[in-house]
């Protein structure tokens, strides 16, 4: 029986390979995707969550906007890594519909709410709309089976020394977030950056049809990270979906994770005290068995129509 | 013709003065009370809101909860000046109905939506409905009519020597509303403090029937701010409806109004820029006709029934 | 008998102005000047304080140069105020003499301390020399006779809606200062901007031969303040010695003043608290005899033998 | 021909593993020990520094003490860590004489000064020393030779996740340290907690005499770190002079290191940016031969007197 998530985004490459995969993870059943701004401003993600579902496979899924800006601070974007479009070479059909009309909190908070304990929540964007829903309503954080994101890391950054883009981009909800009385798995940084699309996973992207071709190599192919000097970009938000489809894949271990929100050189860092004696919001991702990984990643990918044609 | 308002409060003696007024007032029509935690916690503002409504001959304005907590910080209160039930001295009558069923946010974005254009937005406690309201619908900000706050100084603090409570008490949502694009009309302590409850006026509430014998005098008589070891408490929250009822009372001077997030000494402070080249975000109080306030506030009161009886 | 003081200053037209006035005042023995990054760099104001006090009479106190840079962040100057030699219009002889080859700190503490309980302190500048020679010397604090600053406000700033100059230029500093265990006399804009050269002080300036018509009026012609658009500027720093020269000048109340040096609208605010419970590190000026302040400052410029030619 | 250098330390365990290495080694030569409060306060650790100096055979090196406290905050030790003492279970003979009468600044300065471009400056303890020094002489940072440090990491701290001890205790004075305009070696957690004295290494130090049962194994056998859960503490501070001894022990990495001082979280943290775009003040020291690093120190402990008997 697959576990119905809702998946809050900013698409984004590896946004797009983790729609792809929940889209063909049997595992993995997604009850809708919400948009923020991220990676790139709201409308293009908006837009890519939209066109990224139809080519997987998943035209009726539900895709809600939600916040255009972080709590407290401007938006900041990171289209130098994702590329202008958000996709980086990938030029997808544009989507027959629309977005829903309603906020992203709002579907957050009702689908939740309506399936209380069902529901497992997954975050790989700055937490802006997880933050705003939890303060709408603070009882979210018991009506989840669980909750899960992409970023932060316990040891050094990427968008500076200190801190990873999507807590950097918006610290203030994060904090929320982390201090909303859940616990928080946190797919990070000390773990993503080992699920990398090496040269011998690109090559087996290639045999993927239209999937390989359309969407996943040429959006690899541009994906400008400073961490991708090598041509071999990792994944991110992929391991936060593929953490719920096959627990196996990650380690973890509890921490007290708090987020630097004051810091003149280290704001959005996920400060992450793994003592013993600290009390414990979050379980952090501290190993991955990327083989693994990768096996369950493109055996998803492969049962796409897409990747048929 | 009236001017439609929403008043979002945390009664709080001089919320409840403050009701009392629009309730009074030919110039006030009461749309909706929302509550927020401030003076006291979120279930007693609430508890207030639905009495003090009763009692001052409102038992049907709609009365709706909102956020139990800041966005960030946890909930401070003020109950060492307004008392342990947040009215000081005086004991109302139970109210005979509960709160709505929805959210503050919720109703103050959909009325204002509905009447756009129309309504007054008039905040007298923490701003976190406010902030929050703004983030979930940004385009609040130009849908209202006018939007007036009691909170803030030019000058000193009060709960700090630079900080007011209201924005003290919750400075990251003071500093989305005063970021959201519209006018602050901020009626802060650099006038509030000079609209005091003296004996003279006290004098003259004792003549207001039960509303003076039951309300306003029993509860300002246990008003402990330490602004008032005079016996003669300020008003601070009558003054933002009066702001609106008779335009007339306040002079304004035009400010660019930031207010302090990060300062060890200084959260919460308004820092308030009067210099002509500076953008403007506000129209800050800064000078009082308080024969003339006192003169609307007691014609207020004297109208409503309970001051007959 | 006349008190003996060191100077620590950053000339600065209202320094310039002080210096005078500590040449003329028969109750003022000028020990020492030390000179200090702040109106304008070091350099500058070490050339300043040489050339007044040449100028003034005083052409043997010896003058100490110290801090080119605030303890721990750039140097920021004003010289949109002070003109850019730091004494506005007023062109004077170069001094003859070089500054001492010491350290201001070295200066200070050796002096105090080889003069226990006879030297009153005043500084004038920001506050970096005073900061670090406490931390080099912290009994320093107990070997004063008395420890004068201007700078700082309890209630508005004039650089920023919330910090006076010479605590906003070197917060850190200050905050060492006013945590040194000492009391400080602080004499802030409450008191300063009320020592204004009106128009009629300034006609009495005219009579007073090449001091009034070289230094005085060019001086103050050219002081740019923002406070200023009268054309009746402020005399800041000569409020420092007057208040050692004739102490029934100005008024104090007892305060705990603490230095916001985290604030990123704040910082290097005087955060003064007033209230009686608070523990007291200052007693801080706030009210002005402006009559009497006049008086005795042109009664010691009357006496200068430059005001006689 | 032996290195001269200056030692500002806060012995400290390690700190007198350090003076003890440094008095045997054939590479280096002691000019002088300077204190400062750190490990723990500032009279024991100048009680200790003589004490370690007399055993181990340097009874003239001056030892001058400096700075009682950070530069802006409280003192905060770590006798938690080190004992009461600050030198664990060893229990030295006391000490025949007293520290020098100066301060550890002037030392500091005139000893670099006297000998310019000669000395290198090593600091195993809080920087304020250091930065005081820099503060009074901004020359000092192009009149040494080199300049050292033991703290800080470019990855995760000791005392926080995010920060180690000599940085977290005084991270203003760091703070003017790495910008001072100098390049700083950077001997941080990176590679000192890889410096341990495993069993092995205990065991050779039990045949070093004297030197070995009075000092080093006592000492080590109650340093009680939370990174020591396995009795094979981390030797921290021997490792910054074994890279003046022996150069080729530690490998670097150039990078730009800031020091957070407003974090709420993370204050102290050395925040480094090995980027090849930023600018340079540090060589961080990222790889360690501990091999080789244990055979340099054996060798020289090995070769003082007090080993012998």
């Amino acid at each position: 029986m697959s576990i119905p998530i809702i998946l809050d985004c900013d698409p984004g490459i590896d946004d797009a390979l983790a729609i792809s995969f929940a889209a063909g993870s049997p595992e993995i059943e997604l009850a809708g995707i919400t948009t923020v701004a991220g990676n790139v401003p709201l409308a293009k993600t908006t837009a890519n969550a939209l066109a990224v579902a139809a080519f997987a496979g998943l035209p009726d899924v539900p895709v809600t906007p939600g916040c255009a800006a972080p709590l407290l601070r401007p938006a900041l974007h990171a289209d130098h890594v994702h590329g202008e479009s958000g996709l980086g070479g990938a030029a997808l059909p544009a989507p027959r519909r629309s977005a829903e009309s309603g906020h992203a909190i709002d579907f957050i908070i009702d689908t939740v709410a309506a399936a209380r304990g069902e529901i497992t929540l997954v975050a790989t964007g700055p937490l802006t709309n997880i933050g705003l829903a939890l303060r709408r309503e603070p009882r979210l954080a018991s009506w989840v089976r669980d909750f899960v994101i992409m970023g932060g890391s316990a040891s050094r950054g990427n968008v500076t020394p200190a801190a990873e883009f999507n807590i950097w981009a918006d610290p203030e909800a994060a904090a929320v977030v982390f201090g909303a009385g859940w616990s928080v798995r946190m797919i990070g940084l000390d773990v993503t950056l080992l699920a990398r699309a090496t040269a011998a996973i690109q090559e087996r992207m290639s045999s993927l049809g239209s999937l390989g071709s359309t969407l996943l190599l040429p959006a690899l192919a541009q994906y400008r990270d400073a961490d991708d000097e090598t041509g071999e970009p990792p994944v991110h938000d992929v391991c936060a979906i593929v953490s719920i489809a096959d627990p196996s894949v990650f380690e973890y271990t509890p921490a007290q994770v708090a987020v630097e929100t004051h810091g003149a050189l280290t704001s959005g860092m996920t400060v992450t005290d793994f003592s013993a004696s600290a009390a414990h919001n979050a379980r952090v991702a501290t190993a991955i068995n990327a083989e693994r990984f990768w096996r369950t990643v493109l055996s998803a990918y492969g049962s796409l129509p897409v990747a048929q044609s």
